[in-house]
């Protein structure tokens, strides 16, 4: 790839809106993590005078570019890539623009193609997403891109000519726009879409991405009072969006930036951004927007770091935990036995009948054993607590919210107390049946690393024996008289409650080698 | 000192009703912080007959010195520092068991005598604590160490023969015991007291060190509703104290076991703990207890590596500051130029009078300017709240709960609403003035990071111009063309309001050297 390990990756996204420089790191096992991300309002595209790029524009996009530079040495970047859309591909002078940068700055910018923005974009939400099948639809300021995927698999890909800027100026010249203004844009939307033969009557979600879709996101949670904070995989029905539109659509520029969740440099064009997607989800007969966090410029760094080809969202999901793992520095030999220990305990006791769970159930037991530790990294007092605050803050890849949650208390369970904390933090999110999952499942994980307490793996072998109503935990260990052993008793007591069957315990000592 | 920088150092402590293994990591500066605590409570000091270690005592010690040295292993400690107190002191077979112990795992164990005792939990209070005049308590299973100091140097200590455990056995036979059987208890703790004149109407704070004074910290916490989840530096009134203690007392033991805050294996015993707090108020006629979370192994970790001299306040702060700063990984060339830039703002906002502030405004606003990055070991992505969650849970040392949450909100200061959801969490230990506070501060820091964005040091030096009633802030940078500047506007507009003064700008370019 050229990239080396450990080191830094900066990714630069010169879009017709905003231009922005993302600062990745990346760790031991190539998996990569943001350590800076900024934003710049330049509105590119607002600059485009017959075909071509008036000086303002230029300079303040040099003087950026300067500023992007700076920080990139500050972060002693190693590699970084640049990209720019519809702003400098529709202008004439574009080429001079990226020459003048190079020159001055060293940084070199390439153009995409509409059809290569649009690719990036669906590998972003392959690359971080549990859908199979889906529309994408991104709206830069002067273009939108849209894809259909199935199977994981790019299908078709179009770029239209139209951004939000450029909707805006050409639809909303009134502040609050006419009911009029607003159906003749949407109307002009839905025909274009409309001429996709693949987008008409998709019927699958459509997968928003981008500033615009984050902002929607954003809106909807402040409305409602979201308990999460996080907008990648968050969900709306087509009813919900309608209802940010209308409300937006009622206020005046003035009062609409100070609506909850919306950034106020895009107060003005947010309206032609939501219409888009209202106007998509029309042609798509789709139900349902799900917003990605995850953009373009993710796009350019996953075909960088891993390659082109959409990955299986079992090898996402993979990535995520180790990357996880990595960057809240877990001792992953602990963390590995105790998923190992915790997988041989529920597979019996679903032979046992004890839990009723399927694969799913036993892909969150995997993430929250192998995550249980990294509250850790914040400290060794209260880390119960600071492990569920890391992976109900930080982001988990190819999990929904609810997943992300439970992945969460079951990792993080200690007693009854904290579990009922966190439901009643969540509820809007997780329900009485994710409790009683999450204390099932929290069981196992609290009994699998109290048999490496440890963290020297001397128990190597977990079997539950049936004898009458009695489950007898038989360990496999190095000798008699483990720590593990002494800290049993009081955690035993614990499972049998959350078992609802009484829980014994015998001591195999491991022959020596 | 014999230890390297950069490892890692076990401490324990052989305690005569519990054995505790505390595992310390030691930063580049010779800074420590926690990375393991494993508690066995063995109550040694029941296995005294007639002087001497019985059998089972001494074999249920060696077993759980083994599982220690297992851990000591598994975290690579290249040193392991051992002390023992009253129940092996006190025991005639005590030296047996010592020798037994370095036999079969190695560890050597020290024999404290009890002036030792008092003078490490006297350490660990002045390396800890922002108190000048105290008497100290430490309370064991089989002794009581109190020491008295003031200007922060020791200046008496004394070890009493009781503790918790044997005072249970001589007293409190009863369960729930007799109003009678407390009082004799407590009139014969207070005859012991008053024997040292040192102690009698010494009129100064009484510090309670040990497991007994973080359970009575956390009882009553739990009983209020306390905000943080901190008893380190937690004050308590002497009549808080005496509602637990009543509390406590009029229930039997398979119900006080289940009394919030308190831990189970300590039922039994917490009563004749929280006596001798009582008692010790009463003969100093003190009218306030602070608990301290750190005691006789972080005095023994403490001489160890910063030498057996007390520190000042200030040293210990910095230290603290210091520590957290590498532990979170903060980019400390920027801190140091943030805090510079902080301070120069503070005391030109003083001359012009927009603040009012003191001494102790300027300690807490130099911490939160070395502090306001932490939470990006977190995530780059809502890094204020992630400064903010760790400023209020992990400990910060040399100052009050009050304090660290000022620190906290100033570092993380980023809109009123997020300052507004911290106050409103913590609304039982800081108030509308300290709000007010914070905001003025939190401005500060805000406007000084903006000025450090690049984190590139371009801006050297900061005037404030009075011009008329507008402040003009002059920057002396390296350019005109500053990525800070580009996003100054913004913040200048928020930092206007707050200190309800117009502020303007004008950027002078440094000279070329």
């Amino acid at each position: 790839m050229g990239i080396n390990m450990n080191d830094t990756i900066g990714v630069i996204d010169l879009g017709s809106n905003t231009a922005r420089l993302v600062v990745y790191r990346r760790d031991d096992q190539g998996l990569v993590y943001e350590v800076e991300n900024v934003k710049r309002t330049l509105r590119l595209s607002s600059h485009l005078r017959d075909g071509r790029l008036e000086r303002e524009g230029i300079e303040k996009t040099l003087a950026c570019m300067r500023q992007f530079q700076q920080l990139l040495g500050a972060y002693n970047a190693a590699t970084a890539i640049g990209v720019a859309t519809a702003a400098v591909r529709q202008a004439a002078n574009g080429r001079e623009l990226l020459d003048a940068i190079r020159a001055e700055t060293g940084l070199s910018i390439r153009v995409l193609s509409g059809e290569e923005e649009a690719r990036y974009g669906y590998l972003a939400v392959v690359n971080t997403m549990d859908i199979d099948e889906g529309i994408t639809v991104d709206i830069g300021g002067g273009s939108t891109e849209v894809t259909w995927f199935s199977g994981r698999r790019l299908r078709e890909s179009v770029s239209f000519p139209f951004g939000i800027v450029t909707l805006t100026r050409m639809f909303l010249p009134g502040d609050p726009p006419a009911d009029e203004e607003m159906k003749r844009l949407q109307a002009y939307v839905e025909r274009q879409f409309s001429g996709c033969t693949w987008i008409r009557d998709r019927r699958c979600p459509v997968i928003a991405i981008g500033g615009t879709a984050r902002n929607l996101a954003k809106m909807h949670q402040r409305s409602v009072g979201y308990s999460l904070g996080s907008v990648h995989h968050y969900a709306m029905s087509a009813e919900q969006v309608d209802r940010v539109l209308e409300r937006a659509c009622a206020l005046p520029w003035e009062e609409r930036r100070q609506m909850p969740g919306l950034s106020k440099d895009r107060a003005d064009v947010i309206l032609s951004g939501i219409a888009v997607f209202r106007a998509l989800l029309a042609v798509v007969n789709g139900r349902e927007l799900v917003v990605s966090n995850k953009g373009l410029r993710d796009g350019v760094l996953y075909e960088t770091v891993f390659g082109a080809q959409p990955a299986d969202i079992r090898e996402v999901r993979r990535r995520s935990v180790e990357q996880f793992m990595n960057r809240y520095q877990v001792d992953k030999r602990h963390a590995r036995h105790v998923r190992t220990l915790a997988l041989a305990l529920f597979d019996q006791l679903r032979e046992l009948g004890v839990v009723r769970c399927g694969e799913a159930e036993q892909t969150w037991l995997e993430a929250a054993a192998l995550l249980h530790d990294v509250g850790r990294a914040i400290n060794v007092y209260e880390s119960a607590e600071h492990t569920f605050y890391l992976l109900s803050h930080v982001l988990l890849l190819g999990f929904t919210h609810r997943e992300r949650l439970l992945i969460a208390m079951i990792a993080s369970y200690k007693n009854n107390k904290l579990l009922q904390q966190q439901m009643a933090r969540h509820s809007d999110i997780v329900g009485k049946a994710d409790k009683a999952l999450a204390e099932t499942l929290g069981h196992v994980i609290l009994l699998a690393r109290t048999l490496d307490r440890s963290m020297t793996q001397p128990i190597t072998d977990v079997r539950l024996r049936e004898d009458g109503e009695r489950i007898v935990l038989e360990c496999v260990g190095s000798g008699e008289n483990l720590m593990e052993y002494a800290l049993l008793e009081d955690v035993l007591a614990k499972v049998s409650k959350a078992w609802k069957r009484p829980v014994g315990f015998r001591a195999v000592t491991r022959p020596a080698d």
